[in-house]
């Protein structure tokens, strides 16, 4: 049998503790066997003029030729007129739909037990436009846009996730009562496409009630889908509902099926370099990039890894009460990795 | 001992259950002897011109009259072209700040002990500024309208409530890293009375965070103060943190002193009339409301009768997990109120 060919990916390790959670993923893949073949790109010290940011060029192409991706935290240098670095990804790759999978991990205790969700976000628009303006003296309004070409898009998206993953409802969470326009078309378009979907429950759910139905018992929803400004508030609540953004992984989806997996909590300047980091969130984002690349094997392998490792408890990281460091987790995930048959 | 002249307050028993739990204050006031004689008014049938809703003249003259009301939950009718009573109410009274204590409530076990925080709304103003229209086919916008006067206004009533009401701390709510103009101003203005409360500290944090962190941890909040939509969002997820929004009270503060304490629930037609109904939310507002008029010995009796009554458990309404119906639960509160010294 002849090696199969590497898959190439674009792997942005990304400030603070970054390059060591990174470091963890190249570690478990290779213990893994996972044919893919990293292409590191480092985020800039100064604007490159064809990004108009510190993400350089060569790493936008990088993505955009792989058309796959993993990405570390990216602290945005602040008071410098630097555009965020996340939202200059999303945008420039035109990342629409952010997908955030949320269940309780076994072993480790929260207030809550089997969590199972997944919040699908608009990405692109809704309150993000960046469009504000000062009216007069002390009156100042923002402008939230919101498409039926990105609506439909994420509708589109979000259904097609819940069949493929056999699930069984998506929630379309709005405040179409108070903001009838905006909101309207957006649960215009998830009911347009909630149609060609028939096996697939359909609800639609305000935004306030929602969170409180969250808290009370999350255990009520399955896929839900909203506009931007919701879905960065629901999706952190949902992270806070299982253990938080360190425990939680995230794959944006872009046009022309790119997928650039990410995990979303910060770079923690104050551990970075320590040995002290929580590589879990980037480790399971890497699990939804192998499944995007239909590498389901390689996938379930590691996914287990890290699940078994967490329950197992006895190498957790400081973040879970634990006492591990970076390489002790990542050690005992790679060695799950080799003994799993 | 000439008896004191009754306060004249207003009470919009409000619909559906509205109706039975307003009769459980009136009965609890009676037995605690609470020197007030409601004026009683009830949503019409057709519309005001006066009002350019079902909400008639006389009872939006009643309350600012009397400066001082209690509200149970309106429902407005649907698709008729109706504006949201609950909105009208807020604008043609100018109640610029909903402010909602959300306490956990000794004996009725949630999955969160000892929360004790308070969130204060701006109320008129924000994404609930109606302000919205197509731009060309497929594409609509929201204004979110943000004033100084606005902001200033609500956040000198959060930093003054937090002084009387010896809190040690006001954390302003925002997504300003992204609506920069608008939160931007908001925060702002807080940072001004900020500088003029030095005894109560000052934080602030993105809602984002702030929906994780109050899952996660609610106890580390004290007084939140936040934007209309934010507020929105916020307010319920505390209420479901301590069992929901039956239980939470709430009180509308309005330009020239008024105060309208609020249930904030629905009406809940399908157990209305049968005596089923939990009038806690609205018994607690009704307590906001007579802190407001300070009266402060009536407002600890019935306060505390409530607390006692559902933490001895004999008598709970359905929506507790009891057995008692919405009589029950009030003669048993109303029996506390007597019996207490
Ligand atoms: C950092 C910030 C701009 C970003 C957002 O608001 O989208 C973050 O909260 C996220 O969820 O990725
Ligand atoms: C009914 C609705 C218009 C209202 C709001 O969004 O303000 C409600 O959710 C509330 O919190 O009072």
């Amino acid at each position: 049998l002849e090696a199969a060919t590497p898959i190439r990916a674009t792997l942005f390790p990304g400030d603070g503790i970054g390059p060591e959670i990174a470091e963890s993923v190249k570690q478990v893949f290779n213990v893994a066997e996972v044919p893919i073949e990293w292409e590191e790109h480092f985020v800039g010290d100064k604007v490159d003029p064809r990004t108009n940011s510190i993400l350089t060029w060569e790493s936008l192409e990088s993505v955009q030729r792989n058309r796959v991706g993993l990405k570390g935290p990216m602290a945005t240098p602040i008071g410098k007129g630097h555009r965020s670095l996340n939202l200059t990804l999303r945008k420039e790759l035109g990342l629409y739909a952010n997908v955030r999978p949320c269940y309780s991990l076994p072993g480790y205790k929260t207030r809550y037990d089997d969590v199972d969700l997944v919040t699908i976000r608009e990405n692109t628009e809704g309150e993000y436009s960046g469009l504000e303006h000062q009216v007069v003296r002390g009156v100042v309004e923002s402008l939230k846009v919101i498409t039926r070409q990105a609506s439909l898009r994420v509708a589109e998206y979000a259904f097609h996730y819940a069949k493929a993953n056999g699930r069984q409802k998506v929630s379309a969470i709005h405040k179409a009562n108070i903001m009838r326009k905006t909101d309207g078309l957006f649960l215009k378009c998830c009911r347009e496409v909630a149609e060609k979907y028939p096996e697939i429950t359909y609800e639609e759910v305000i935004i306030d009630n929602c969170c409180m139905m969250l808290v009370k018992n999350p255990t009520v929803f399955d896929v839900l889908v909203m506009p931007n400004l919701y879905g960065d508030i629901i999706s952190d609540l949902c992270a806070g509902l299982i253990g938080g953004l360190g425990l939680t992984p995230s794959c944006n989806i872009g046009e022309g099926g790119i997928a650039l997996a990410e995990a979303v909590h910060g770079s923690a300047p104050d551990i970075a370099g320590k040995n002290l980091a929580n590589p879990t969130a980037l480790l399971l984002s890497s699990v939804m990039m192998l499944r995007h690349l239909n590498l389901n094997d390689k996938a379930d392998r590691i996914h287990n890894a890290i699940l078994n490792t967490i329950a197992e408890g006895k190498y957790r990281t400081v973040d879970l009460g634990g006492s591990a460091s970076t390489t002790d987790f990542t050690k005992a995930v790679a060695c799950t990795v080799c003994e799993a048959p």
